[in-house]
């Protein structure tokens, strides 16, 4: 029986579990110990080492399930024959492996110190001192009180007429597609996506049965239409916004008989230096557009409450399955929300972002304009939380990515852009004022090499 | 033009643009309001009733979906003719329609005093005082902390041995469901569940095309045996806990081949009276058995998050589209709960309603034996949350069940219950200590007349 003196614990380099099967993984592919060596026992390892006897037994099972050991009874853990071993290894979860992002332009992001933690924590506790409400599931629809505020929030902010009947809450997109996707049954499953595409939205249509088409707003035929259109009017993927063609062409599909609209508001709130833009729900037919809100860029993307307003011909299916659907979003988070966005701080926050973005906006392109010169051009700048730039470079704009993520900094490439050279997103909401500068300096060095 | 002198707001009749469509409803259907007949302004109506411009326009859309109005342009809301006229009617959210409910004895709901929320609060406050965390959409499978607190938490309290890498973490049941039910894909989509059933699991089954097979665990064929069963050990639909000869049938159903079983264990960790039962995942074959724990019974039904632990051979599948769903849980409710796992505040908060439910059982058994007598008898008493009772009645269990609701006290019938009498399900996770004697007399009361 080996002993296992050789095996140190090594700080930052992952789950303990995993160090343990992945020394006993190269003992074997190193032939240290070979087919039919017995294995320290659970008891022996846990004493050995002074480690818990679930990390030994997750260890274990790790290498169990990739045929590395088996297990014979009265015998204990045997050394598997070679045949049976997985192709696949184990990766040890080391955090030494990624580099850790510095800079973050991805839009998956917001800075933190923008958001008010402590004014939010409070409205978290004032819900949990008054209990009651927190002991049911709560209305699977989400909550009545968020749902009156949010028919009274999106008609402020957006122009969305709506009753609180119409609204469903859900933790995020995917939880209401879950919901309505199967409402939407009559017809041909195929669903139009504006490139380049939205990998979220796509994984349930698929898992729906839905058949993805590509969908150009501007350019299309009325007569070979999808049935169902999902467009983000302020996708960030895409880099800009709808122009009034698509819009025109978005509010005729909606008045297809049997047709629906899906809009993702994403980012609606956040047109300061064009002329903003009512969600298309608010000028076109009403009866065939399912609106689309959420709060992950206005508040906190961690925060997964989103709602959906489901136009009345729809009310009556949905009636009928609701109180067959759990609600998915907290209700602590819900209610602490709802009041939140009564007493106007949503509003206020927003505003304030507003400004904040504008000025970011104008750092950023400053900060391109010094260090990239001539060699970067501002595709656009309009649609609230990111640029959309292009860079003179001889490598492609995924692997000029890659090689900021090395360094620290990421950003997303536009895969099959408009002009010849690399595309990027840059998106500001996660990025500190004061750090626009040296970031845009540090990926100049970056590209340069 | 009609004044609406008439209309008066009432307290507690639900949202005010309901009060109001409501009223104009009415004033038509009376014909006080007749065809063609103009309707006030939104400007009128706002100042008039000093109410927000949203609420009126609220109720003239809920009057123009149901077809009791119309739009002209340039003149303004007119009444429709009544052959336009939904079937449909405004029913307003009146709290004074539904008796509040006063003994609440129905398993969706838990007691709140038992739970300390100040010491939740101040878990909440701690994940909020660290806002990095907070800024991203989270780890799409949960935070690796949770996960990996899970783990442990699963094998110590039911002896399931995993790995965090096999936890997914998301906002309830239903959430799992739709990441996992994808994957399952080869071969016939048949899933046998128990009597009664388990609706919410069964529409998300059904959205994905899944065909429903009653199931009994202790009579069955192996041959024909659906490909997925989904069992919950503790149901308490059901009244009863799995006996040996289902458990060793449910094993033997995990090692066929292309079988795989949903254990969903929910209330597994209230089983004080009787032999506690290990998981079926810690004996059965783990690699074919899906293991779903949750929190909504230990901590708070309001409380949306879950996790499933996937067997080994399923998880590259999962790997693969992991990325392309959202987390559903709330990141400060996850990281919350990790820390207060960790620090044994949940271990020692089971422990507390452990010995609280079994003084509660006791309590509930005896003022049933002393307002009932031999009217009453107890089917089952040993599976942790709830009776199962019978009565003497000539009345069937749903119309006792809803005598008892018209007077403020809500039990569970039992449909197709096993004896000749009514049966039904009495939970007193919901009920205070205080409360078990008085609501028992009142039932009585209830049932006499």
């Amino acid at each position: 029986m080996p002993t296992v003196f050789n095996f140190r614990v090594k700080e930052k380099a992952g789950p303990l579990y995993k160090q343990l099967a992945l020394y006993f993984q190269q003992e074997i592919l190193k032939k240290h110990l070979k087919a039919e060596d017995k294995l320290p026992s659970i008891r022996e390892l846990t004493t050995d080492l002074n480690i818990s006897r679930t990390t030994v037994l997750s260890a274990y099972q790790e290498l169990l399930s990739l045929g590395y050991i088996k297990s014979v009874p009265h015998i204990g853990y045997l050394v598997a024959f070679p045949e049976n071993f997985a192709k696949q290894t184990i990766v040890s979860h080391s955090s030494n492996d990624v580099p850790a992002i510095k800079y973050n332009f991805s839009n998956n992001y917001i800075d933190t110190n923008t958001f008010d933690t402590s004014l939010w924590r409070r409205y978290l506790s004032r819900v949990l001192s008054t209990p009651s409400t927190l002991a049911g599931y709560g209305d699977p629809q989400g909550e009545f009180y968020l749902r009156k505020v949010l028919a009274k929030y999106s008609y402020d902010s957006r122009g969305v007429v709506c009753t609180p009947d119409q609204i469903i809450v859900g933790a995020g997109l995917q939880s209401l597609l879950d919901i309505i996707l199967p409402l939407l049954v009559h017809g041909e499953k195929s669903v139009g996506l504006e490139e380049p595409g939205f990998p979220q939205a796509e994984q349930i249509l698929k898992n729906f049965g839905w058949h993805k088409v590509s969908f150009n707003p501007e350019n299309f035929s009325l007569t070979t239409v999808p049935r169902l259109i999902i467009i983000s009017p302020s996708n960030p993927y895409k880099g800009s916004n709808l122009n009034d063609k698509a819009q025109k062409n978005l509010i005729a599909i909606s008045q297809l008989p049997n047709h629906y609209l899906i809009e993702d508001d994403y980012n609606g709130e956040f047109r300061y230096l064009a002329t903003p833009t009512p969600a298309l729900y608010s000028f076109g037919n009403s009866e065939q557009i399912l609106y689309l809100g959420s709060f992950s860029r206005t508040m906190l993307p961690s925060l997964r409450i989103s709602y959906l307003v489901l136009p009345q011909p729809l009310l009556p299916m949905y009636e009928k399955v609701k109180k067959n659907y759990n609600q998915t979003s907290s209700t602590i988070e819900q209610l602490a929300l709802a009041k939140y966005i009564e007493d106007g701080c949503l509003a206020k926050h927003v505003k304030k972002l507003r400004s904040l973005y504008k000025k970011k906006n104008a750092l950023l392109r400053k900060a391109l304009k010094k260090y990239f010169r001539s060699q970067v051009t501002i595709l656009n700048f309009t649609s609230g939380l990111h640029l959309h730039i292009a860079i003179k470079s001889r490598y492609g704009a995924d692997v000029l990515a890659s090689k900021a993520l090395q360094s620290g900094i990421k950003i997303i490439p536009v895969l099959g852009g408009k002009t010849e050279y690399p595309e990027f997103l840059l998106s500001f909401a996660g990025i500190a004022e004061k750090d626009i500068d040296k970031s845009i300096k540090a990926l100049q060095k970056v590209f340069r090499n």
